[in-house]
């Protein structure tokens, strides 16, 4: 792609928006579904723009262009922009504010706030963008005395190669995974729809129709979902869903559990209802869509209301079978790691060169783990694309190495690895910062800091009722007595052959509501960040479990899914506290029992022996 | 007063209810100016039912009467309403919600909530309750078909020995204490309302207008306040007081700083106005009266803008002169506790008999400490009541003691004494939990733990940004590792010659937006309290300070206001950190440090030495 081609799609969007009385165009980086995947056919703001990262948003006026992101893709944003009409705009926040957009938009076109008559319209397609945003937008651009348009995409004219939508097959989650049937989890919610005096509920978020059904797709990167909507009636349900995706064995499974099927594009209703969805996250298209059933039939009055999902907590507490699963996945996952971290130190020790001679590089570990992982039963794929940072790279939070960003590992310093992997019967995800040789006494220093973070938080036994928020500070205590901090959250929910960030809980220091419950997955994974130079990130999988009651209540505490050894060599030990390191070894003498019975290489059973030592 | 009286007084109540076609009454123990402390004209409450705790609320039907309070009052309150007509219902939060008493009122009387025309009336007084409480109790009481009318008084026609309000003198808080003019603040005030765009704003606080105008007074208990209620226009003020508070001195010092005056019920406003109130704080007695003025004055169109007033935030940021005040009162109120702790000492240690022969009590304690701060200079009062519960009294969070439940001290166990004073130039408030004699095992762990976690706070360094509620776990980690926990919040602003409670600022679990600032006070007082048995706190107020700044952004820290020994004896080694000791040992050298200068009774000096020694 070169810049040619995006200056000239810019200029025939300008020739587009003039054709239809528009003074800018909106894309963000949603899709109707707000996964944090987006499938290619979604990718307009790609397709304008040129710039590839996972969050942005671009807009484009008839005489300006600018593309909005936050500091994990400042870099790749200032080259992919290059020689295009867009100006990169620094976003401190993840995302650009309604607000923000409208003054831009008004100072590139000029408009005149006091004059409510100027009669400029902005452009934004409903399909990707949710009730919320909508309404935020028309709201701060008529502050400014500007209209919102939302029934118009350029891109069904202009974009001629646009990706179509994909149609991977549709496959039945089996009831040894899920745990729980749909007819059960589809109970669930018609007893909560009952409660809340609703008789219709629209489930737009792909994780929670997958989970609802026990059906699993292709469509997402690096996650089992499939494109479809799902509405719940009190009496039956339907699926809107390309039809060219589900076998006959799917649809048999449907008809059984009385499911209906509907092309993705029909959703409506044929009688009055009363609709609950979720503003937040549904696409104002869809709401639209289903609100014109009322006006071609006089059988329909339909009654919107808004509250969240109650898929999204369902999902989020996991049952025995699914525990079970996680638990089986971390042990395979364990032992995957395990061979890794022997090869890895091996090659190192040997000069750092792979079989056939060459260095190894950050891209030739991301192989070998999935090499490894997908050796074993059940992997169906990688959980996201794996982050393997080595030094310098290592304090790009979000770094996936590629052909052009590649570098060869030293015996040296440190190497940042994120990974995991889908199983049938679970999910992984986790972080080992791996020594390659000598590091320096600021290396060691944060390498400890980040692990006190992580055991203080994963020792923690808290009362029912406590949110991520309030834990969230113990990860970040002892960095914070460094004067370091980092700028991510602490840790987020996984799913069960899902997607592997799930919520509606985390570790963060934005107020979460969500109590954390036993039965919920939830990551720890402080780090730190040195630009130039390196990072850490310690993570692990935790699983909230009870841990008694007495006069104050309920209490829980964290129990470790994640199965792999922590490096301790490169720790400071005057910096650690007798609990923090009985904690550690505890942790090791578990990695070890677990992962034994699995390991038949000699060699892999002496390294973890190595590996899970003691430690003093 | 004998339960006779209370019932008559219902029946009174009742006989005024049928006349005025009320089905109930409510009330609650606020005031007009909501306020922790409520001068006894408002304490109608108490009137009716005889319960005078400072939470509750009380209900009377034409057939029904109850009180609501938490668990601090449950057992005075059993006793309390004993052979009235009152039922006693235990609320397990702070306050009933309006929900809560909606339905016990429907249900009492029989209300069928689905016929909307029963004409079921309710009565409240529009004077003693917030805008946001009229509101949520007539939306509760209209979705169970009943009304609520909130200008009829029961008590103006029924208490006839009611307690007038209070007609202390004002007077002027010099500049000295104060730290900056009245005109500066009232500025600040308006600079404010112009960015709001409001062209007035009523005051209804009472910390707010004395901070506002360096008034004080004397009509709240401990508290130097004056009732009043204070309209800052954009060209004038106008203070609502009884005049017969105000000194020639004060009347000239109002006039110089542009404050007109006006009677106390005398509120209006007599042309076209943004005026912007908290719905939150402001009585609807005089939102309501100040809509009055549009009706009977043509010249009048009042807007009103609901939002939270800048005072609260303005009076959290101490000038330097403010915090040159606390160091100064807290080196005082230290003098004062080092002398108290050294006479307890050697009273315990000489059998715990007073001067007179007659065993020390809890009593004893309030009294000696009374003295010994009334001695210093600047000091005016004490800044609450004091809390001295010794043994399993001091398991009762808010326990003060009275002739009918005052106990003897013996030479064992633990003592727990929450006190401070009223200086001019400071008010202090600090916690000691000191041990008698020999303690029990539990006892000592209780001390260690709570300590532990009033030290983990201390130390903490943290970015500027960060709330209470997320530092907030900080103090409870320790406990809760060992399954313990207490049920309120870990610390509140404390004011300058104001409030001993000061928001918005607080150390809190539940969710407080307001982000700790360089300037602001706070106290640490966790604390573990064992019913029938023992009670252990540990309080300093603490001033937050600045630590720098980096590439992550600013640093703050809490530096310890409070100064006076912390009693190591009771501590149990094995649990304690280094970090721990040594934050420990520095605190008690410097209030050796800070104190010594101020004692010159040699035993006094050589307690301090003994009792701020290194720890190991």
């Amino acid at each position: 792609m070169t810049n040619n081609i995006i200056t000239t799609r810019v200029e025939h969007l300008r020739s587009w928006l003039r054709q239809h009385g528009l003074a800018a165009y909106i894309f963000p980086s949603t899709d109707p579904h707000c996964g944090e995947y987006v499938p290619d056919h979604w990718k307009a703001r790609e397709w304008i723009s040129g710039f590839d990262g996972s969050a942005g948003t671009a807009v484009v006026t008839l005489t300006h262009a600018a593309v909005w992101t936050d500091s994990r893709y400042w870099l790749a944003a200032e080259q992919q922009l290059e020689g295009t009409p867009f100006e990169l705009v620094r976003c401190s926040r993840n995302v650009v504010t309604a607000a923000e957009l409208a003054s831009w938009i008004a100072e590139a076109e000029a408009v005149q706030p006091m004059h409510h008559d100027t009669g400029v319209v902005v452009g934004l397609d409903a399909w990707t963008n949710t009730v919320d945003s909508v309404r935020q937008l028309r709201h701060e651009l008529s502050q400014l005395g500007m209209d919102l348009q939302t029934d118009l995409d350029p891109t069904a004219e202009l974009w001629t190669d646009r990706p179509s939508l994909p149609l991977n097959p549709v496959e039945v989650h089996p009831l040894e995974y899920a745990g729980r049937t749909a007819e059960d989890k589809l109970s669930a919610v018609r007893a909560y729809m009952q409660r809340q005096h609703v008789d219709a509920l629209l489930v737009s978020q792909l994780d929670e129709i997958a989970w609802a059904l026990n059906l699993r797709g292709s469509d997402v990167h690096c996650t089992p979902l499939f494109v479809a909507y799902l509405m719940v009636l009190s009496d039956s349900a339907c699926l809107y869903i390309d039809e060219r995706k589900l076998t006959p064995a799917v649809r048999t499974y449907l008809d059984s559990i009385g499911v209906s099927v509907l092309p993705y594009d029909a959703a409506a209703v044929d009688r009055t209802l009363h609709l609950q969805y979720d503003p937040a996250t549904t696409c104002a298209g869809i709401v639209g869509q289903l609100s014109q059933s009322q006006l071609s039939d006089a059988a329909v009055n339909l009654h919107l209301v808004c509250g969240e999902s109650p898929i999204q907590e369902m999902l989020a507490l996991k049952n025995n079978v699914e525990i079970r699963g996680y638990r089986s996945a971390m042990r395979k996952d364990g032992v995957a790691m395990v061979k890794f971290l022997r090869w890895l130190h091996q090659k190192m020790e040997n000069g750092g060169c792979d079989t056939d001679g060459s260095p190894l590089t950050e891209l030739s570990v991301c192989r070998k783990l999935r090499e490894l992982r997908s050796q074993l039963p059940l992997f169906r794929d990688i959980s996201f694309d794996t982050i393997a940072g080595y030094a310098h790279h290592g304090a790009i939070v979000h770094y996936e190495p590629t052909p052009a960003t590649d570098i060869a590992l030293e015996p040296c310093g440190l190497l940042l690895v994120d990974s995991g992997a889908q199983y049938l019967d679970g999910t992984t995800d986790i972080t080992r910062t791996i020594p390659l040789g000598p590091l320096t006494d600021e290396e060691r220093r944060d390498y400890t800091l980040v692990l006190k973070g992580h055991l203080r938080l994963a020792m923690a036994r808290f009362p029912q009722g406590t949110t991520g928020t309030q834990l969230d500070v113990l990860a970040r205590y002892a960095l914070w007595q460094h004067g370091l901090n980092y700028g991510h959250g602490t840790g987020h929910g996984v799913g069960s052959y899902l997607s592997v960030h799930e919520g509606p809980h985390q570790f963060r220091m934005n107020w979460m509501p969500t109590p954390l419950q036993a039965g919920m997955t939830i990551t720890i994974e402080p780090g730190i960040y040195i630009a130039g130079s390196h990072g850490v990130r310690h993570e692990n999988t935790m699983l909230i479990v009870p841990d008694g009651q007495n006069e104050y209540g309920s209490w829980l505490q964290l129990d470790p899914l994640t199965l792999c050894p922590i490096d301790t060599t490169p720790i400071v030990r005057e910096l650690m506290q007798p609990d923090e390191i009985e904690y550690l070894n505890q942790y090791h003498a578990r990695v070890r029992e677990e992962l034994m019975p699995l390991l038949d290489d000699e060699d892999d059973k002496k390294w973890l022996i190595d590996n899970t030592k003691q430690w003093q």
